[in-house]
C-alpha cells in the first residue's frame, strides 16, 4: 500500500464549498449521546440533518434523504430494525450510507448486527482501531467504545475489510488513516481534544455522510472529513482552557471555516 | 385578519415575571435531540422540565403537569403511546399542551399521527412552514425536518389550521407569525443563528408550553414565548462568534432577562 | 449519628489522582436528557463513560466494566429490562453500582422499579431529598423531578434507607449529606448554578460509579465525587455569566482539577 501524506487542501475546499452549495439531507439513525453533537456539527458545515429511527419510517426517509448514517453506539432492537431497514433501502436506491461500529468490539450483539449491515455496502466504515479490528475479525475488544489499539496497529485489518467489502474504510485515532484496500491517506493533527468530548468520532461518521451526499466518492469524503475535523480542532485549541470551551470554539470554527 | 406587529412589551414583561414566580412543571414529550437544550432552556426561563415518555407514567404525570409538550421530532412505535396518552390525558383533565409537529412535510407516517393528536385540541400548535402546510393539508413537503417554505408563504394554511381545530398556530421563519384564526401577531427579528442550532425551535415549543402552564391565554402565550426566543436572540448575537458560542450566550441571556 | 464537616482533602485527591491513572470504564444506564453531560464529565475526571442500554448487551456489558450506573430518568419498559439485567449481573459479579431514583417521588410505576432494585444491592443511592423520602418509604411526591425537600429534612429517611439496604445514601441538595446509617459527612458548597444546568445531578451518580470503579469504598466514592463537583463548581462561578457558560467552565475546570 503507498501512503499518501495529504491530500490537496484545493480539492478538500472545493468540496465543503460544493457541500455547503447542496446542503445534503443526511438521515442520521445513530446514538443518543452524540446525537445533537452531531446534527449541531453537521448545521455548522452546511448539510441539513434529520434523525429518524422508527422503523415504519426509516425505509420511506432514505429514499429522500442524500446520505445516511447508521451509527450503532445505543442500539436497541427497536432501532436495529430501523437501521436494517435504512442500510437496505440505501443499497437498493443507490443511497450512499456510512457504517459506524460503535463498541462492536465489546459487544458481540451488535457485533453480529454490524457484520450482517455489511450486506448492504456502505460507502464508508468509519471507526477507532479496536472497532475496525474486531469488524474485520480480529480479537481486539477494545476498552467499552474506547479503542485498546492504535489507528496504525489496525492498518492492516482496515485495508482488508475495505478490500472484502468495497467499503472505505476511515480509521480513526491519533492520525487517521483511509483506505480502499489499495491506497492509503493519512491525516495528521487529529488533536487529542477530540478524544476528550464525547461524540466527535460520532459526528465525525456524520460528517463523512455529510460529503457523500454532496457528491464525492468515498475516499474523497472521508479524507474531506478528518482534514476539515483536524483543521478546525487545532484552531479551536487557541480558544480553548479544557473539554467544554474547545467544543464551543470547535462548533464556531466549523462554521466560519470557509472565511 | 389584521396583523399586529409587536405585542406590548409590559404584557411580555409581566408574563415573563409570572412565569419566574410559578415555575410550571412542564412534562416533556419530546425528541432525543433537542431534550438537553429544552430542558436547559426552560429552567433558564423559571419552569420545572420533565421528560417522561413511557407509556404506563405519560397519562399520571400529565395529570400532575401544569402544561404538556408533544414533540414528533424522533417519535417511535412506544413514544407514540406515550404521546397519545398524555395528549388525552390532557384533553380530559384541562392541562394545556403544545403540539410540534416536526418533520410532517416529509413523513406520512407521523402526519397521520400527529392529526390523529389534533382531537385532543391542542393549545398551540408550533412548526415551520412546511410542517403547519403539510399538517393543513397542503403539499408542501419540506427538506427533512427544515422547511422549504417562509413562514410568511404558510399564513394562509395557519389561520386555516387555527379554525379548523381551536389551536393558536404559532409558525416559526425569519419573522414569527401567531394566529388564532382571526388575528395574527407578529414578532420580527427571529435570528437567523437560532436556525444554525440544532433544538432552538423545539425549546420554543417547550417555552410556549411554560408560559401556558404559568396561565397565559394560547396567543399570549405563544407570543410570549417568541418575544422571549427573539430578544434573548439578538443580544447573545453580539457575544458570539458562531453557533457554539451563540448557544452558550444564549442561555445565559435568557437566564438573565429580567435583570 | 455524628456529622463530620469534612473529608481530609488529601484523600480526595488521592482518589481523583487513582480514579485518572485507573480510567474505569463505568457502564452507564441513564436518561436520554443527561447522557451527553454525563460522558463529558466523566471523561474530564478521566474516567470511561459507555452507555450501552440494550436488554440483550446490558449483562454482557456489567461483566466487563468496573461499575454501573442506573439512572430512571427516561426509563422505558426496555430500557426498564436492560437496567434489572445489569444490576442483576452487578450484584452476581461484584461490580459496584449506584443506583440514582430520578421521579420516583412523582412516578409510582418506576418507584415500585426502583425498590425492586434495591435487591440487586446497590453500592450508592443518590437523589434529591424527595427521591430519597419517596424511596424510604415517605409521602413526599416532589414537584416532577425536582425535589420539594431539602436534603436536610430527608437525612433521618436517608440514614434508615442505608441501614435497610445496606447502600451508601447520597443526598444532594444545596448542602449534600452522604450516610452510611451510622456516619454522616456534610459537603458544603454546592453551587445553586449546578440545579440550573440539567444533568448535574445524574453526572454526579456517574461520577460516583467513577470512584467506586476506581476501587474506593462507597462512602469514599460518594464524598470524593461530592466534593469535586462542589470544588469545581465554585471554581467555574467565577468565569460564568449564567448556566450556558457555567457549564463550559465547569468541564473545563473538571478536566484540570489536579492541574
Amino acid at each position: 500500500m503507498s501512503i499518501e501524506r495529504r491530500w490537496p487542501h484545493a480539492e478538500i475546499t472545493a468540496d465543503l464549498a460544493a457541500l455547503r452549495a447542496r446542503g445534503p439531507l443526511v438521515h442520521c439513525l445513530t446514538n443518543v449521546v452524540a446525537s445533537t453533537l452531531t446534527a449541531n456539527v453537521l448545521l455548522a458545515i452546511g448539510a441539513s440533518p434529520a434523525m429518524v429511527h422508527e422503523e415504519q419510517e426509516a425505509a420511506g426517509f432514505t429514499s429522500i434523504a442524500q446520505a445516511v448514517l447508521v451509527n450503532v453506539g445505543t442500539i436497541t432492537e427497536a432501532t436495529a430494525r430501523a437501521m436494517e431497514a435504512a442500510a437496505r433501502t440505501a443499497a437498493a436506491k443507490g443511497v450512499p450510507w456510512v457504517l459506524d461500529p460503535v463498541g462492536v468490539g465489546a459487544l458481540p450483539w451488535r457485533r453480529r448486527f454490524a457484520r450482517g449491515l455489511l450486506a448492504y455496502r456502505p460507502g464508508v466504515i468509519r471507526g477507532n482501531g479496536s472497532e475496525i479490528l474486531s469488524l474485520a475479525g480480529s480479537a481486539d475488544g477494545g476498552k467499552g467504545v474506547d479503542s485498546t489499539a492504535s489507528s496504525a496497529d489496525a492498518l492492516t485489518a482496515a485495508a482488508s475489510l475495505a478490500t472484502t467489502t468495497g467499503a472505505v474504510v476511515a480509521l480513526s485515532g491519533a492520525t487517521d488513516f483511509i483506505t480502499d484496500g489499495s491506497e492509503v491517506v493519512e491525516v495528521p493533527g487529529g488533536n487529542v481534544m477530540l478524544t476528550r468530548v464525547t461524540g466527535t468520532g460520532c459526528a465525525l461518521g456524520a460528517v463523512i455522510a455529510a460529503f457523500l451526499g454532496a457528491g464525492c466518492p468515498p475516499l474523497r469524503a472521508a479524507t474531506a472529513a478528518s482534514a476539515v475535523f483536524s483543521t478546525a480542532a487545532e484552531t479551536a485549541m487557541v480558544y480553548s482552557h479544557g473539554p467544554g470551551s474547545f467544543t464551543v470554539a470547535w462548533l464556531d470554527v466549523l462554521a466560519n471555516l470557509d472565511a
